[in-house]
């Protein structure tokens, strides 16, 4: 791969945006008053989400679709990746990709928005929150979610060739195992938070809902903020360590 | 390839009859009076639509199985289709075949069509609407889904080897990559609109509504029909275009 | 592939065996008295399926694992197939099968068929059954269901190297794409006679309703029994010969 | 592979305990209290559990990802495996990671389990339970089960080239077939016994059920323990035996 840094920047903003724009675009669906969707339930998320990272990975191939400052640092951590600098280049692209896709989803679904009047249902659009606020539990649940989400990814590479570590299985299959492995990811551990695991995913968005003129929406939540912001990065950093020794 | 012209529209017309037979015949499992998936769901009904892109392209490799104008349009953007008198034939076949889908989908579901009193619920079967009527956002909606669509599509051909941008997943997964995405993109961004996201898809059946004698059925709603032809092919350009930057 | 003839009839028989016991397993799980997936709806039923097909067609590599009569005559009406002798005992061996699969689906489901009271819900779990009887558009509802089966099952053949027709995606995918048909089929074909689509799959378990000791169940129905026989032949012949034309 | 001993036990204990932290987790997920996914339902249920194998078998790649005693003796009964010491070990390997899979449930959902007062939902999350106790019967249903399971895992290993028996499918895909044969075993065959399929899976979770600070809860149900452990081990072992002859 010969991309520029440019095209790799440009490339993880744009899959980022098309992992929000999915992405939220799944929670409106099924929650959003009107909605075609609407009650659409749990495993409708999962899979909506699950295929917006399916899309996201499918369009970003320039950057090799980290598209998750959680996954830049677990790689970071396990030594698959070295550039430090390109990392932090990266994670902008990618919060701003993720302001960029939460803003379509306030174009696809802008009438729907007018007309819902609850507030929490509009930030449920945005950011995740969770079902029993516990900052440190929350915390918890996040790291094991997230270290789930790194440490499989990483385990993707191992999937070919033992010589060469060459993920055979990635080549062929494309964007499609990552795509099933956060469909699973929410189905188990999105109960408690609503599985953020990817801070550009939860902070992101939840800067646009601050932002974006919605009739009847609330305050954006910001105490809650920081765990989807560090139970991601810390769940990453653990993925990526435990890598060294765990996925030989 | 060396499929004659005729074989590529014979191609053309039996993938797009194939997708509105079977996208057609999930919506009516799911909302048909007495049918066995009545009430089967948001998640059915993008399943079902997603399988029917999943056979339509699979019988239709003759013509590259595009089966959709909005596809046809943004490849002529993009750059990776060049017979502009080609893309017209096809659009044509596209149009038929999605006329012949909706006619089989009338004949197996007979009796169920002879039995359903809510006109709204007939129209459904056959066309794409609105949950918020509003022109302007509706096209929007249908701008954004489509453009999902194409971009992906086309960034599908650069899964591969990235010297020769052969589509090595595509040619490994055939039909499956497209078909999970047109499930995300129902799941996503169908709730106000009902993803048309393909004239064809939209206009064909609307067509044989008008001229079907079904009991019961009320007008074919003619003052929406072009803002899911419109809004797709916009979409399809807007994909097409600004993947020869984004999609390097 | 140098398997015997006999190996081939225990194959089929084998593959279609597997095919009933977890395509009648799913209709037992959703719909049998105290089931844990009691009323797990449509979707839950259409996966079933095809996931039943998924390991029905994994474990009878050895005969081709066609598991379905319809299947086979289409094979022969396509010229995909010409050893009449040899279709005749696959067919043989795919009615074994089928009868075999119900059986243990009665064993697994011992107790809740016991408790069952309803002889409506205990002949569904063995054979189909329309919504609407009519036998005329019943015949064309699977006729229409057993085309789409046979008719993109031998587009698949189509789907690798032009040159040599072999199928790449089949041989890399192996079961995968037949399974999602079965899925899509279901999903947007299945509510007016829940789509047998296969003579075994329904005149199979029909005879074993007959014969076990099941209480509280009723009659066979065998005035319906000819429809998912003749339709799905029908529809696989139809299939086969059309795509002498459209399959080029 | 040149994986040594100490290498290959850990990939299992890894492997089990992530197939027992998104197994576990999506039952939670479908289950506890205050959920975001409370009343998922059962397709909810079996997708989390399909990938939940698929992310186990992802990271158990240095020991072959059995994950499953019952696998393990299945292998040994078809001769897939001969080093019966190694067995062993894996065996245990996998009871200690499904215990630390349970636990990790546990720390993730632990502001759910807290609140949860209904002891039978409690129990649900770590182990199995049929709806109609009969102890014959019930055991019956899980040597069908997991018969299912390890003899089509067996198949899986015959899909590719018939002249090196490699898995060339299996090669492509790399975990995603056994985690579709999974969704669809519990689709079709858990509705008695809830799937246990897999004696780790059940004991482990159980162990840690009694050993575990968790308000409300009640008896671990130890009469009912060693079905899913004699039934899946039978079940293993007659698919193995079978699989000489009817997988050739």
């Amino acid at each position: 791969m010969d991309y520029s840094v440019g095209q790799q920047f440009l490339s993880e903003l744009v899959g980022t945006a098309m992992l929000l724009l999915l992405g939220g675009g799944v929670v409106a669906t099924a929650i959003l008053t009107k909605s075609k969707g609407l009650g659409g339930g749990w495993l409708l998320i999962n899979f909506g989400w699950g295929l917006a990272v399916f899309a996201g990975v499918t369009v970003s191939y320039a950057s090799g679709a980290q598209l998750n400052p959680a996954v830049t640092v677990g790689l970071l951590a396990s030594g698959g990746m070295t550039d430090f600098g390109l990392a932090i280049l990266l994670i902008i692209a990618q919060l701003i990709g993720a302001m960029i896709g939460a803003l379509l989803v306030w174009l696809a679904f802008k009438k729907h928005f007018d007309e819902e009047t609850n507030a929490g249902t509009i930030l449920g659009v945005f950011s995740t929150g969770p079902e029993i606020r516990s900052y440190a539990w929350n915390l918890i649940t996040e790291i094991i979610g997230t270290f789930v989400l790194v440490f499989v990814v990483i385990g993707f590479g191992h999937a070919g060739d033992p010589a060469t570590k060459t993920p055979a299985g990635l080549a062929a299959l494309g964007a499609l195992p990552v795509a099933l492995l956060v469909v699973g990811i929410g189905a188990s551990l999105g109960g408690p938070t609503g599985y953020a695991i990817n801070p550009a995913r939860d902070l992101g968005p939840r800067i646009m809902h601050a932002v974006l003129p919605i009739p009847n929406k609330g305050g954006s939540d910001w105490g809650y903020a920081w765990v989807p912001i560090v139970g991601p990065l810390l769940g990453g950093l653990i993925a990526g360590l435990l890598s060294r020794v765990l996925l030989p």
